[in-house]
């Protein structure tokens, strides 16, 4: 095991594309009017890609456009405080294709909110890094 | 109830902070070298103040000096598919007075991550804003 100067657990790109994986929720982080902005959303993990179903219209649609962004997953026990995060960063882009599309449409990822979502994004994860919060000795 | 465009239920600023004062566990989201990055951390909040403790020599100490930071915190239950969360955005500082650094050793605040963190980043929370998922009809 390999640890950082935090003393957290250095995860390897295959357990964090791993634990990725087995969460339905995480945090996309991008830049809104020059601010630091950060919103949960439901997404799946294509490969090493992160699939984001959203509106055309939205905000994160027009704010996540051709720009880098950062998504991260996490999972803590408060009682134990132990953990783990992932986070990805890499080119955001809107699938435009429409094949691409009808591909990912077939994904199953199931907007949470309500209404209809039919603008997917597409996050490669180019850089990954993830931490562990071990059990204190 | 208020809704917004995305139908999501709006929360007031006062259901906010309560919810924010309900978790131990949030995203601080700031810039990196001109990536964006996010890091959880357990925190206390102190009145409308988000306090988080670290080490002085941290990247997180030197990314968030003297600039604006989200702040989010959230709770989802995955198989309901129903959850909320809240976001804060304002200035970051560290804590340099010694009167003020001696009030915050004291809160109950414990970092889960093992070593040494007398170094404290406050966070003013000026904006907020919370949304919540409620089960589909």
């Amino acid at each position: 095991m390999r640890f950082d100067s935090a003393g957290l657990q250095v995860l390897s790109r295959e357990e964090c594309m791993r634990l990725m994986a087995s969460c339905p929720i995480g945090r996309i982080v991008f830049t809104d009017r020059a601010l630091p902005a950060v919103q949960p959303v439901n997404f799946y993990l294509d490969g090493e890609d992160i699939v984001i179903r959203t509106t055309a219209g939205s905000k994160l649609a027009a704010a996540t456009r051709r720009t880098i962004v950062a998504f991260e997953v996490d999972d803590f026990d408060t009682v134990a405080r132990t953990g783990w995060s992932v986070t990805a960063v890499g080119h955001a882009r809107a699938a435009e294709d429409p094949a691409e599309t009808a591909r990912l449409a077939a994904l199953p990822l199931t907007p949470w909110a309500p209404g209809s979502r039919d603008h997917f994004i597409v996050i490669a994860a180019e850089q990954i890094s993830g931490r562990r919060i071990l059990r204190a000795a």
